[in-house]
């Protein structure tokens, strides 16, 4: 994609330009309430369940609205993203939709159910061995030389702008909200909720909550100095993000009104809580807004609550090992 | 409850009466859809999702209606049930939300987390020893001694009827459906739901399913003959009752067009892709309908098919236990 997308913003009008991309294929997921958790917490919240989204997360919406503008323009002859999560069977997704090759480039110690999954939406697998090579430099030189566009995971204009209209879709099914508490690893996911907010709900605090372990986006935005954090150890595999990227930390730094951790055993926890008691599969990373909630890193007492789940895609190895 | 009733046939206009009584209280539970399941199966598969249920589990709509009835009638000093499962706590539930005392007599050796979870809604629990009494003569005497009526888990005409509530909302919500795949233990559930089919989407088939290990229901209804199995050896442990009712019989024989059983393991295979790829929570009685669907126990290819998934109380364990 062009640098020069890099520098412009992203404001709501990209959000209701990707939202109409988008209608018909991207899911219009559900918002479930519980009577138990509103008890809990003393509050009506409402979660947005983005892992019912197609590809089991909300990084469909960022990556089909990429990948669409792509296609329309046609410059290219397919795309290229360098990702072992989400972000990988998202773009193979559109790319697949949208009759666009695309190679997802990932580690060959990926676990083999993501390379399959990947590999089952269309897309190509070139593996890289992670002692040897940087994997964004093979993403670029793959790329350049096969004449594909990078779709970051997060980083980009477009994907922002798609991301977002999952807090788009929440506001104009329940309504103004008095806070909405968002995942946060890169910060696409929250830059584009945290815009959606401020167009839909002025009133409403958007407070985005990351592991402990990788408290580089808290850090940053304490300090409006970006920091970085090397192979964070949580199990929050979503958010292993070293930093907030160039276009993403401006946008938290404007939108965003607070930024809160979480420790892997609050996140483990609320995530099986979703499942016993919400009855829904919800994978690390996507129950961070819940940890935060359950936790009491915001004061939402007596408010009206948003909370983005932002992704299903587990291993259900996991109740072995963590339950 | 008076067993001049047990003689009386449940009608449609008898759910049409269910559902006014719940409104408001019985949650109309989401409708699922699958682009997976409907290319796997070759068909438009709606999935009723009754995990999302109050208590979770259908068992609330039949409880729910019952014990309105009690309650405005007024005879009773409250309610009795006799289940160690989701009949328990929809009744304990229903009986908290309508204010009204309610005894569930539970084995000792029930696990504790549904000890607590019945103990939660504000019943109080009567054990018994399983190797000294039978629980339905402990539980009937209770009554006797204590004024309460005994509210049967699925053979009861209001029970019936507020059970036929998921069908009837999930016809309102998608139009008719070429088949119903519907769990079938003591038969309740899908004597309303038929009965529901009946009224609504006449052309549908109603197929039940049940557990291999637990086969009463088939053979009652290929013999015309009630059938018994005496503690099914299966992981359905909703499923486990040991043959269909003096009411449900007539009325699936009436209403039901055909039924078909599924293994243990094709059961437990069901539960863990609803887990996976739609990231829904559901028991093993749970998923009887979709391991019907997945292993095609109907002719269901081309057409609109509906699925009751009927609750989702399942013991995370299960995962390291089966998975």
């Amino acid at each position: 994609m062009r640098d020069a997308e890099a520098e412009a913003a992203v404001d709501y009008a990209d959000l209701t330009s990707a939202a109409a991309r988008g209608a018909g294929v991207v899911h219009r997921t559900p918002v479930l309430t519980s009577r138990t958790v509103n008890r809990r917490v003393g509050a009506e919240v409402f979660f947005k369940c983005e892992n019912f989204q197609r590809a089991g997360a909300f990084k469909f919406r960022g990556a089909y609205n990429a990948l669409s503008r792509l296609a329309e323009a046609g410059e290219q002859r397919g795309v290229l993203a360098v990702s072992s999560g989400n972000h990988a069977q998202a773009v193979a997704l559109a790319a697949k939709l949208l009759g666009m090759r695309a190679i997802v480039v990932m580690p060959d110690d990926a676990p083999a159910v993501k390379l399959a999954a990947t590999r089952d939406y269309g897309a190509e697998i070139v593996t890289y061995d992670t002692k040897l090579t940087t994997r964004d430099a093979l993403g670029e030189r793959i790329a350049r030389e096969q004449g594909l566009a990078v779709v970051p995971p997060f980083d980009h204009p477009h994907v922002i702008a798609g991301q977002g209209t999952a807090a788009k879709e929440l506001f104009e099914e329940v309504g103004p909200l008095d806070a909405l508490l968002v995942p946060c690893g890169g910060g696409g996911l929250i830059s584009g909720c945290a815009i959606a907010a401020a167009a839909l709900a002025p009133g409403c605090r958007v407070i985005g909550i990351e592991p402990a372990a990788g408290d580089d986006a808290t850090r940053s935005f304490r300090t409006r100095t970006l920091q970085t954090c090397h192979n964070p150890d949580t199990i929050a595999d979503g958010a292993r993000t070293h930093s907030l990227g160039k276009i993403t930390f401006p946008l938290v730094l404007r939108y965003v009104h607070d930024m809160a951790t979480v420790t892997d055993g609050e996140l483990l926890r609320a995530m099986f809580f979703l499942w016993e008691r919400m009855k829904i599969v919800v994978e690390p990373t996507g129950a961070l807004g819940a940890a935060g909630l359950f936790e009491g890193r915001a004061d939402v007492r007596g408010g009206r609550i948003g909370v983005i789940v932002s992704g299903g895609n587990v291993d259900l190895t996991i109740v072995s090992r963590f339950y």
